[in-house]
């Protein structure tokens, strides 16, 4: 006889609904797993334009592996040290690898800076880096500050287990989402009207999902409005080594080793390779805080998530080589740049515009402001969800990322080859194309009298509205 | 210029001590770190006996991996799957994978169970795998019962991050530490009485430190007991395939298939491949959960300490070898057995008895209560200062595993080759001898009549004393 367990005897947070997967963001990759395109076998499925992976260098790493026997400890050039590898537990990590680490993060950021590999701590990924520095810094109930928009993983990672809050900084398109210093004391007291105590400011730089890099002036002026405030900054850079184009990356790193006057323990740095090398597979996360309590506490909490030590061998080998690691950077840039290009100008063809001042990351941010029928959140989800159903791409709609301004998206570009882009823009191009016919189908109509449309006429709707709604669905996939 | 940190701007969680590393089973890690054994570079060092860690069956790793060169995404027989593998960071896990795990899962418990890959949730080791059962079940404030002696980790996974409380249950070595209804019925009261509310049963099985496993009786006594308080069952069962000789082993997913009455909602079991298979290194962590919101909910967790899918992917292919596997559970459990043997008659010899019951785990729990000065913590760790700087030797006293009775010890066998166990035994032996004769000095001292001598003598406190205490020291490994 099985009792039917009374839900209280589970936890709140699993009881809850904190880990933030009611969303078109998780929705979209549900509807992608469910009818996935494949050049041959399903050509008219979903192309997955949802997901933030690097997949254009792959072949200069393979090249690599084959050169670089030893690397491994499951080859016979390697096997002889399976042994010391697998029992290797120190939660301090492989000393090569935290070196081969700190250079590689050194060298995605121009050399302009150094990096202690004492202070590199390990964890499951960005997630768990960004759950061990809330852990760190704030008790249940305090907040971070976090600009607008932002990446969804964030509500789930600061938020979930440890039950600190986030307060958005509405950031706004008319001068391309910076992050002034009025919205970010205008959220700071907001907060404070509210009772809730700022213990810091997250931000992600390059940002995700714009694009964007922050300027030296905007990064200064952050680094004062925290000292001031005396609250913690964290500076998410996963995406530091994938800047294409001009201006060149500033990381904090380097604004706080220039004149600014700046409390180092309030500066911590999340990292990861998920981006950069395009490993999201190998849960490399790392924290670099100059904060020497929260290298320490972080340290123990890694506990709970570290890197796999098969998989810190093989780091520790493939970023000490030089070489290697200087033409990897260079050509990720390099491919990065030609698809942005090639992708912004298909866009361009049919009159759609992106954030012009992004130039990093793996994705664009896609303006269809003026193909909403409504200029809010419903009209920005309800061509959503013919963008997902009938134009069979899943992109990601921005207030999933809590932009406060409807008929954004962002569409990632970098996890496909060449071929699947070419598909997934002639799709694009098909669809307004239809749109715009469609218009002007109704204004035709319209202006002949002969029926009374709106712009919300039934020939727009068949293709402005979706077959059928995308469900709300148990979170598939613990994508970024 | 750089200000002083004011700590509340750090969390709780950060500035506490919740952590639990101060404690001798973290420190004498520490003594062993600043002067390790080495048979030729360092004879006089300190022997790592505090660490359970199976080095016995590397030669069979390894000769496997020379044959199957493409279980690796490193090397150029397997090198083409790097890409698909790097990028995958499904929570579900590697669909091979969890088949993998579940059969080996069933192989370790001698085929007499089968588990459902469906219900294999991930995790950081069986460190992240146990936070995260206390993440879905509890809430901050509320308790889970666990006899004693238990290994000192549990301090940090269960009760660090997540406010958990843990209540111990006392066991006790006049029935070989069993754990009674009674024992279990007394710590659930005094929790009732402190107001506490008990959310569930921690058990390990086999038991670390006593190398035990729990009988049939035992184990249903148990599940009625969960059962009548409609609390839940948490069985770390990370030992399972290293129980070495008769009785076999009882899983508690044997006991729940029989005719007990049981809510299966109830019931979770805790895995890894640190202790079964030897690979700390790997943090492969499994939660088995036969409740299907606690598997939904534990797998929307472990984004926060995913395996590695490197590491995924050569577990899959290793542990879908049958003939391999069943030729490294067998082997496995013979070199253990006869290490076992080989140590404990080695100790014997000297008089010193281990608990007579154990046939698991890597370890023995070594009874020196006859040499205790007094018969309390303080006497247990006096001496263990005195195994610790003077025999040289780390092993971990009883009190550190929350045992009410002084003078019980882990040793750790299975960490060393044949060459170190004989060196380790034999300065035990020297010590034992050495201390026999010192007392024999003092009584035959004080039968003349010539000086006042008590037991603690200077001559018996020059063997018995440490040279230097061993001070309190970060934790500096996330070993187990």
């Amino acid at each position: 006889m099985v009792f039917k367990l009374n839900n209280q005897l589970l936890s709140k947070i699993a009881t809850g609904n904190g880990h933030g997967e009611d969303s078109p963001y998780f929705d979209g990759w549900k509807a992608y797993d469910e009818d996935p395109y494949h050049p041959t076998k399903n050509p008219k499925g979903v192309i997955q334009m949802g997901l933030a992976e690097n997949q254009l260098c792959f072949d200069l790493i393979q090249e690599w592996l084959k050169n670089n026997p030893k690397a491994s400890i499951c080859t016979p050039e390697g096997a002889e040290e399976f042994r010391d590898i697998a029992i290797f537990q120190d939660y301090h990590g492989l000393p090569e690898f935290r070196n081969a680490v700190a250079k590689f993060m050194a060298k995605g950021r121009g050399n302009r800076v150094t990096f202690d590999p004492d202070r590199i701590v390990m964890s499951g990924g960005a997630t768990g880096a960004h759950e061990m520095v809330a852990f760190c810094l704030a008790d249940p109930g305090e907040a971070f500050l976090v600009p607008t928009p932002y990446y969804p993983g964030f509500d789930r990672d600061l938020r979930w287990r440890t039950g600190v809050q986030l307060i958005p900084v509405e950031c706004e398109s008319s001068n391309q989402f910076k992050v002034t210093r009025k919205a970010l004391e205008d959220a700071y007291d907001t907060a404070q009207l509210d009772n809730i105590r700022v213990k810091g400011l997250l931000i992600t730089n390059p940002s995700n999902p714009l694009g964007t890099i922050l300027d030296r002036e905007t990064l200064k002026s952050i680094v004062s409005f925290v000292n001031e405030k005396n609250i913690h900054l964290v500076c998410d850079e996963i995406y530091a080594a994938t800047v294409f184009s001009q201006p060149d990356f500033v990381s904090i790193s380097e604004i706080i080793e220039e004149e600014v006057e700046c409390n180092l323990d309030l500066i911590h740095i999340v990292y990861s390779l998920s981006k950069d090398m395009g490993f999201p597979g190998f849960r490399v996360g790392i924290i670099y805080s100059y904060n020497d309590a929260v290298v320490s506490c972080a340290r123990k909490m890694s506990s709970f998530g570290l890197v796999s030590s098969q998989t810190q061998h093989l780091i520790a080998s493939m970023l000490s080589d030089d070489e290697f690691v200087e033409k990897f950077i260079m050509q990720n840039k390099k491919r990065l740049a030609t698809r942005y290009s090639s992708f912004t100008n298909g866009l361009a063809q049919v009159g759609i515009k992106c954030l012009k001042t992004s130039n990093a990351g793996l994705f664009v941010w896609m303006d269809l402001r003026r193909l909403l029928k409504e200029q809010t959140v419903e009209g920005e989800i309800a061509l959503w969800r013919v963008i997902i159903n009938n134009v069979k791409l899943n992109v990601s709609p921005g207030s999933s990322f809590r932009c406060t301004e409807p008929g954004w998206f962002r569409v990632c570009f970098a996890n496909m080859d060449d071929q699947t882009m070419e598909v997934a823009l002639s799709r694009i191009k098909t669809f307004i194309l239809k749109s715009k016919e469609a218009k002007m189908s109704v204004k035709k109509l319209c202006w002949q009298g002969s029926l009374k449309l709106s712009f919300s006429s039934r020939i727009y709707d068949e293709i402005i509205s979706p077959h059928s709604p995308i469900p709300h669905s148990p979170l598939v996939r613990a994508r970024t």
